[in-house]
C-alpha cells in the first residue's frame, strides 16, 4: 500500500514553502520504508527550492539530509530490520539505464536519481526529499546510521559529512597532514571535527575571528581571518590540501599560494562565476586546483561509521517545519551556528 | 686553471645573438668540467634573451638542453670520468641558502641556481649556458647519458624530455590509462614517444592533422584536429590525464571536459591570461587542474635511463650556432620538426 506523506514543498521558484501532501511508493522488496525524524538544511535546498540551477520541477519536497528509523522492509531486504537508525543522502538510485556501473564513484556517473528534483528509475515519477514524514528507498541507498549517535545532529552528515569526508579521505588527510579550510559553516565546522579526528592539523580560514573560539574548541589548531592581508604571507606555502567549503569570489590565486609542493585546492561548491586561475599559481609547485561532489554510498557509510567511533555529529539549530521560510533567509545571512535540522514532529 | 670558453650570447632584449668570449670557473673537487657537443634550443631561451620575464641580465647565454663529454673532474667527483658523454639541465645547483633541502622536489624549492641567466651558489657569478662549447658542473648536477643514444637528439631530453617525463610519471601512467596530449611540438612528440613506451594508450589533440602521420609513427594511438568541433563529442570523458604542452590561450573547459572522473590536466607552460575554469568542470567529477615544471636530478636520471632502455631520443633538425637567430625566428612559428639542437662543432 503506498503511504501518504505529510510534508512542506515548494510549488513556485518565488513563493514560500507551503504544507503538502502526496503519495510514497508502495515498497518493493528491496524497499526500506522510513519514518523521517529529521531533516538538515542544506544551501543546495534554496537554489532547488527557488529554481536556480533552471532545473525545478514543482511541486518540489526539498531535503537530502535525512534521519530516521526503518518501519518495514520488503521481503528482499537484509541489511536492515524494523526500529534501525537509518539516513538518505543526496541520491536514491544510481548508473540508473548506464552500461557501465561504478560504485566507487556512482556519485559523479551520468544515471543519478537525486533524492528530490528527480525522477525514479521508472524515468516518469518525481522523487520527493526529506522535508517530509516518511520515504521510501531501495536498500541499497539507505545508510546506517550508528546507534550511539543522536538522530537529530546526525542528519547534516548525509550530505555535508560526507562532501567533506570524501576530499578528506581521497587526499590522505591523517597525521602529519596540514589541512585549512576555508569557511566556518555548516560544511565548514564538519570539516574541523572530521578533519580533526582523522588526525591532521587543521587551520581555519574565515574572513573574520568571530567563530574563532568554536573553530579551536572543535579541533582546529589554527584559526586565521583572511580579511588581514598579512594571512597570506604567514600562511605561505603552509598546506597540503586546502578545502573550499565557500561558493563566494575570493581570490583565488592568494589561496593557491598557500599550497606545498605538490598541494591540492578542493573546491566543494559551485561559484558563480569562472575561477581565474594563473597558471604561475600551478607550475611552480606541482600544485592542483581540483572539484569534489558529494560521496558514493559506500563512503558515506564508511564516513557515518567513522562518526560513530569518535562521537562525532554536526552542530545544529533545531527548528519546526513552520519555520522553514524563516531558515532559508538565515542560511543566505550564514546566520545559523551550523546546521538548520527540521523535527518532523512538528508536523501535525 | 679557468677555461676560455666561447659561444653565443644575448647581449640586449632587441639584439640578435653574438659570438660571446668568456671564463668558465677553475673546475672544485666536485666539479666535471664539460666539453659541449650539442644544445638544444628550447622556447625559454627566446623568452629569456629577449627579456620577456623581465629579469635579464646581460650578457647571457642562453641554452639548458646540454650534451657533452667529460674533460675533466674534480678530486671528489665519483660518479663521472673523463670521456663519459653527460648531460646539463635546467639547474646546476639547489637548496642554495634554504634550510630545508628536499630533492626529490627540489625543482620547486628556492635557492635553485639556473643553468643560465641565475647565480652561482657564490650569489654574485652569472651562470652562463649551453650555447657555447664547455661547462664546469657539479657533479650532483651532472646527468649520465646512455651511451647508446645519439648525443646530439639527446640534448632535448634535457628540459623537454623531463618536462613531460615528470608528470607522467606523477600520475602513474602506464598500461590500461589513456593519455591525452595537447599540442604537437617538441614537448608534444617527445610525450607521444615516452607515453606509449609507457605502456600507455596516446592520443594527440592537435590544431590541424598536418603532423598526424608522424604522430602515429612516434606511437600514438589517435591522431585529433582540435579545430574540428565534433573532437570534443567524441572525445568526451576519455582520459585520465591530459598533458597541455600549449601556451595559446585554448577552450580550456572544453579540454578539461575531455577527462575521465578522477582524472587530472596538467600544465607545462605558462599562458600569459588567467586560465577561467569553471567549477562545473571540475565538481562533478573531482577532476582537476594541475602544473608542472621540469623535474628533479633523480627523475631527470630516471628519464635518461628509462629513454635509453627503449632508445628514445628527440627529433631533431641540427643546425649551426651561426644559424641560433634564424632558428630562434623558426621556433616562434612552431617551423621545426621538432627541436633544434645545435652543433658545437660549428663555433670554430
Amino acid at each position: 500500500m503506498p503511504t501518504i506523506a505529510r510534508g512542506y514543498a515548494a510549488t513556485d521558484a518565488s513563493k514560500p514553502l507551503t504544507p503538502f501532501t502526496f503519495e510514497r511508493r508502495d515498497p518493493n522488496p528491496d524497499d526500506v520504508v522510513i519514518s523521517i525524524k529529521y531533516s538538515g538544511i542544506c544551501h543546495t535546498d534554496i537554489h532547488q527550492a527557488r529554481n536556480e540551477w533552471g532545473n525545478a520541477v514543482y511541486p518540489m519536497v526539498p531535503g537530502h539530509e535525512i534521519a530516521g528509523i526503518v518501519t518495514a522492509v520488503g521481503s528482499k531486504v537484509t541489511k536492515f530490520k524494523v526500529g534501525d537508525h537509518v539516513g538518505v543522502g543526496c541520491f536514491v538510485d544510481s548508473c540508473v539505464g548506464c552500461a557501465t556501473r561504478d560504485f566507487d564513484n556512482e556519485q559523479y556517473m551520468p544515471g543519478l536519481v537525486f533524492t528530490y528534483n528527480g525522477l525514479e528509475a521508472d524515468g516518469k515519477t518525481a522523487t520527493q526529499g526529506g522535508y517530509s514524514d516518511s520515504i521510501v528507498v531501495k536498500e541499497g541507498y539507505v545508510l546506517a546510521i550508528p546507534e550511539n549517535l543522536p538522530l537529530d545532529a546526525s542528519a547534516p552528515l548525509l550530505c555535508a559529512g560526507v562532501t567533506l569526508f570524501s576530499p578528506l579521505r581521497h587526499y590522505n588527510v591523517g597525521p602529519g597532514k596540514k589541512v585549512a579550510i576555508i569557511g566556518m559553516g555548516g560544511l565548514g565546522h564538519l570539516s574541523v571535527k572530521i578533519g580533526s579526528a582523522m588526525g591532521a592539523d587543521i587551520t581555519v580560514l574565515s574572513q573574520t575571528l568571530s567563530k574563532k573560539e568554536d573553530g579551536l574548541k572543535l579541533g582546529a589548531k589554527e584559526y586565521y581571518a583572511t580579511s588581514d592581508a598579512s594571512t597570506f604571507d604567514k600562511l605561505a606555502g603552509a598546506f597540503d590540501l586546502i578545502i573550499c567549503t565557500v561558493s563566494a569570489e575570493i581570490d583565488w590565486n592568494a589561496y593557491l599560494g598557500l599550497l606545498k609542493i605538490n598541494g591540492t585546492m578542493v573546491l566543494l561548491g559551485i561559484p558563480e562565476k569562472a575561477i581565474p586561475v594563473h597558471a604561475f599559481s600551478l607550475v611552480p609547485g606541482r600544485r592542483s586546483l581540483a572539484g569534489s561532489m558529494i560521496g558514493s554510498i559506500k563512503e558515506t557509510q564508511e564516513m557515518l561509521d567513522f562518526c560513530g567511533k569518535h562521537g562525532i555529529v554536526s552542530e545544529i539549530e533545531k527548528i519546526g517545519i513552520e519555520q522553514v521560510n524563516e531558515a532559508f533567509e538565515r542560511v543566505l545571512k550564514s546566520d545559523v551556528r551550523y546546521r538548520f535540522v527540521i523535527d518532523m514532529a512538528s508536523i501535525a
